[in-house]
C-alpha cells in the first residue's frame, strides 16, 4: 500500500492533485444538465456531482464550481428556476464529455457537440433527446459553501421520462440496461456489469440476491 | 418513453418511490465510513452519498439521514472529529451491504459482517483492512439542510492509502483495476468496464482517447 500523507497532497502539482482527489470518492454519476436562458439560448453541460438528497420530497443536489463550465448553467437556473438532468449513456459519452469545453455563452453546446434539444409541453428547460432517462427539476435552493466557494444547487423533481424497458415493477430503474455510464476521476468513462441486487439487510439474517425486478 | 409526472410521484407507495428516486441520480459511489467512539467502539457503515467537493483543499462531502443507520457514525464523527472512507471492492460488497442492518450502537459491524478494522499510527479512526483504496478525513463542517432534515458532512482528506498498482503517473487512480464497485438505486451493485479516458475538451478540437496512465 502506498501511503500519501497531508504534506504529499499539499505539494502535488495542481493537475495531478485534481486527478488524484477526484478519483477518491469512487464512481460518479454522469449527467447532462440542460437549461435555457431568458433570451432562449439552450445550454447543456456534463456534470459528475449530482447526488440523491431525498425521496420525499424528491430532491437532487449538485455541486457547481463558479469558475467552471456550468457557470452559464447556473445563471440559467437562477433566471428560469428550472432545469433538466439527463443520464449520459454509452452511445453519447464522447459528445457529453465535449460539452465541458469552454464555449461562449451564446453558443449552444447542443449544436456544437451533436446532441439534440427536445422540448416537452409544460416544461421550459430542454431535455437531451438521446438520453434514455431524464427528469426535470424546479430550483429549491442555491447554497454557496463558504469552505471553498463551490455552490450547492438543490432541485425538486417534477417530471421523469424513462425508457419503459428500464422501469421495474418495484420502482427500481435498471440504469445498467439503459446503458447509463459511470465516471471515475476527471475523464474516465465506464459501463457496468451487475454483481447483484441484494435484499434489505437485517441483523442475524443472511442476505439474498434479488431478481432484477425486485420480486 | 414513460412519462411520470409530479402527481404520479406523490402518489407512489413509499418504498417504490424511494427505489425510483434513488435510481435517478445515476451510478453512485460505494464506500464504507469507519469511525470510533470515545469509549473505543468501532463502527462501519456503507454510504452511497460521498461526493467530491474540491481538490484544493481536498474536500469530500457526504449526506447522512439522521434516522438511518449511520447515526452512530455521525455521533462518532462529532465526538472524535475524524473518520475514514474506504472503497467497497467486489470481494466485499455483500459484507458492505450487510453493514446497513440496524445493529445496536455497542455492537461493532466489523465483527458482525466479517470485515477487519485496521489502525494506522497517528490516525484515530479505523480503516477497513480489506479495502484497496481508503483515506482519512478531519471533520470540517456538519451542515443540517433545512429543506429535508438531512445532514451534509464535509471533511478534509489527511491521509490516502492506495494499492500501488492503481496509482497512475498523472495522479489518476484506476479504481476499476482496484475493483471498486458502483451502486444503483438502493441495493444494486455493479462492476465496471472502461470505455475510455478522454482528453481535456476544447472548442473546435477533437477528443482523443488517453492511455490509462494519462500519457
Amino acid at each position: 500500500m502506498k501511503h500519501i500523507n497531508f504534506a504529499d497532497i499539499e505539494q502535488m502539482e495542481q493537475r495531478s492533485r485534481a486527478r488524484l482527489i477526484n478519483s477518491l470518492s469512487g464512481f460518479k454519476s454522469a449527467n447532462l444538465v440542460a437549461t435555457i436562458s431568458e433570451e432562449g439560448h439552450s445550454n447543456v453541460a456534463i456534470i459528475s456531482s449530482c447526488f440523491h438528497l431525498g425521496a420525499s420530497p424528491a430532491l437532487m443536489g449538485m455541486v457547481i464550481r463558479p469558475d467552471s463550465v456550468p457557470r452559464d448553467t447556473l445563471s440559467n437556473i437562477e433566471q428560469m428556476g428550472c432545469y433538466t438532468i439527463n443520464h449520459v449513456s454509452a452511445n453519447i459519452y464522447r459528445q457529453a464529455h465535449q460539452t465541458s469545453a469552454r464555449y461562449a455563452a451564446e453558443v449552444s453546446e447542443f449544436d456544437k457537440v451533436g446532441l439534440s434539444a427536445e422540448f416537452v409541453a409544460g416544461i421550459e428547460a430542454p431535455f437531451v433527446a438521446q438520453s434514455q432517462l431524464k427528469f426535470s427539476l424546479e430550483l429549491r435552493e442555491i447554497m454557496p459553501l463558504a469552505i471553498n466557494g463551490t455552490i450547492l444547487v438543490i432541485g425538486e423533481i417534477t417530471h421523469i421520462m424513462v425508457d419503459e424497458s428500464g422501469l421495474k415493477e418495484d420502482g427500481y430503474i435498471d440504469i445498467e440496461a439503459l446503458e447509463s455510464v459511470a465516471v471515475s476521476g476527471l475523464d474516465s468513462y465506464h459501463q457496468t456489469q451487475r454483481l447483484a441486487r441484494l435484499s434489505y439487510a437485517k441483523p442475524d439474517k443472511a442476505l439474498v440476491t434479488l431478481p432484477i425486478d425486485g420480486h
